[in-house]
């Protein structure tokens, strides 16, 4: 007879629900096989998960001569996130079911430079306002996953020297959240979120892959064993301030000279557009230009493309991804930006690292970032952990109901 | 009543090894409860481990009145384990116990160009005279870890597209050695293992580190969340080949032109060394001539320090570790090495990724790599599933042992 506490190694119902969305669809026979419950123990925990809506009947399996056997799946629509994506001059903000599935959508020209004072009541008010055009209210949230354009200390959910988010420096935006809305938020950098949205979306089978953010900024998003790489400092993918060795070395924003970034970034293109007597003021201006087979724009994505290219063969060599998926603003101008990318390369890298890479545009395009920050949320919420303490939560909430009024009459 | 299927979640004897490994010495009673498992249980996979001298007693408690418990400790002399690390122009060999700690050492001028059949044999040769000096014999190897210098595909154990490695472009390396010693062996790229043996000897309280092989060649070992990351295709780390943008372009071996390797590499230093009339002939030359204050010597190999330093720039910028480790043959010319590394590192990465930056000297020097060859096939197979297979492999041959006579009389 096995002692008691081997029990405590039996998978719980967050565990079980974990095992149900692997199977997609299941009987009570296959989920008690796979997850070796009793019968008594698997109701126990189904009922926990029917109750809480995170389970529900699927279609029958086709009977077999008796009672056709109940069929359950996950179901998404239990609860809701929200996922944003706050830009330097964009901010966007979706509603999305419990796996990062967009159901509403809104996208607005901000000022990432106003701070988080201004910007976080406008996230919020959004996102109420979808909510409410999705007939939910704020207790059907979740969670709650933001991008920010700087390097995230993840853990305390707030950036850490970002030089271009003037106010937010050590701002808690993850507690701003969690207060507003009453359940777990997560912060990470903009190109995080964005590798973690195509990775989990498109390329899941793949364990190294790279997302480059061509957008006013340069940044990179690592994803490597299928997790995301932060770094010792949440800096990692930091590829648009290395140095870049050309013939002339533009001054940076960062303040240093021959960044990447100054040569390849979305605001060093407005500059050189502009130097040319062409009238832009936003990247997303270089690339409508662009679109219109504008001779001087295509030639400076192009260029972009090749500078990008140099750095990323340096770190195709170093890292061995097996894709790079190249997205952001000037992303979008995806021919003229991938065939200088491609071409450079190709051409640098060694032939090993090259063999089987795949340099690809973006799958999700502008939305990478709100989808990925709501799967960033997603997989926190829903590890068998946190399902359990939700599980344990609402049960209390139930119990205490029942009490209220023979607690209130004896007061 | 727990369903008994529940059993198989508990700990088996390897889980407990493992345990008791973290736990490094342990009474019955310590176990038991850190491994949630009956006293029967307990016994059992207990009576496992002593029987194959995995397990033995160590010092007693002290006695609180009655009979003092026994206390249990994990013995890593129950077996040994051959490290190798085939350099360029030297192999290098240890026998170790079975965490990968040196009890015999021995290296050799040996040319990597000689081929896998004739240097695996002397590698086996040079084992067994190893072994008999410890009064040790063939079946008390468990393992076998071998770093080459060139990528590995590490699944088959065997030299992929190694530029230098003629003669071992997809030589079985893994079943050459697990035929000759009848145990499981491991086959690395040499950077690797000794990315790993800094690792688990000196920094695993980092996640993310960076070991930076500074030998005839250059190359780089990469530690991610704790464990190797060899990337797509087991080329990861190759940072040799990255083009450097200095003022000349030398012609670097592997045909292109401009490459780190080409300028900072060993073989590098020789070439200029000699062009300025200086007797040299390997990499090990150029550090003596250093460690004698010869200028010129000096000078190249600071020179080489600002190469490295500015391609580990361009990485830590990307990579965002905690710590760089420099070794390698020119490694061992530390101080002129690091000044040059770390004089660019700090210069050129971002602020916040060399906040908390260590940039220091390998700890385990030129026996880096065994040590760290025998740490790889260590911790493979001393991972609990492979710890049950071998308990029931001897289970096996107990058994067949006892019943050979009555077969045999049988026949």
């Amino acid at each position: 007879v096995p002692h008691s506490t081997a029990l405590n190694n039996a998978p719980t119902a967050g565990a079980l629900l974990a095992i149900l969305r692997d199977e997609r669809i299941a009987t009570r026979a296959t989920l008690g096989e796979k997850a070796e419950l009793s019968r008594l123990a698997l109701n126990q925990r189904l009922a926990l998960l029917l109750d809480a809506d995170l389970v529900c009947a699927a279609g029958q399996e086709p009977s077999t001569g008796g009672r056709p056997p109940i069929q359950f799946q996950f179901n998404p629509l239990a609860g809701f996130l929200i996922g944003a994506d706050l830009g330097i001059s964009v901010a966007r903000i979706a509603i999305t079911d419990l796996v990062g599935r967009v159901l509403a959508y809104a996208e607005e020209r901000r000022l990432i430079e106003d701070g988080p004072e201004v910007t976080l009541p406008w996230v919020a008010r959004q996102a109420e306002s979808l909510l409410s055009g999705l007939d939910k209210k704020l207790d059907n949230v979740w969670g709650v996953g933001v991008g920010v354009p700087g390097p995230v200390e993840f853990e305390a959910g707030r950036v850490v020297s970002a030089p271009f988010m003037s106010g937010w420096d050590h701002y808690p935006i993850r507690l701003w959240f969690e207060d507003r809305f009453g359940c777990p938020a997560v912060i990470d950098k903009d190109a995080n979120i964005m590798a973690l949205g195509e990775h989990r979306s498109h390329w899941r089978r793949f364990d190294h892959i790279l997302y480059v953010k061509a957008g006013t900024g340069v940044g990179c998003g690592v994803i490597a064993m299928g997790d995301l790489h932060r770094g010792a400092n949440g800096s990692a993918g930091d590829i648009g301030h290395i140095q870049h060795r050309g013939d002339g070395e533009p001054l940076c924003r960062c303040g240093k000279t021959g960044c990447v970034e100054a040569v390849a970034g979305g605001w060093a293109l407005v500059r050189d557009l502009r130097a040319q007597g062409i009238q832009v003021s936003t990247a997303e201006d270089v690339v409508r230009l662009a679109g219109g087979h504008d001779r001087v724009a295509l030639q400076a994505i192009r260029r972009a493309g090749r500078v990008l290219g140099e750095v990323l063969a340096d770190v195709v060599n170093f890292f061995n991804p097996s894709v790079v998926i190249v997205g952001g603003t000037i992303g979008q101008a995806e021919g003229e930006l991938l065939a200088g990318i491609r071409e450079t390369v190709y051409q640098r890298s060694l032939t090993l690292a090259t063999k089987n890479l795949l340099v690809v545009p973006s799958a999700l395009g502008l939305r990478a970032g709100v989808i990925g920050a709501a799967q960033l949320v997603s997989e926190a919420i829903l590890a068998p952990g946190a399902i359990d303490q939700r599980l344990a939560a609402m049960q209390g909430r139930s119990l205490q109901e029942s009490t209220i009024p023979m607690a209130s009459a004896g007061s």
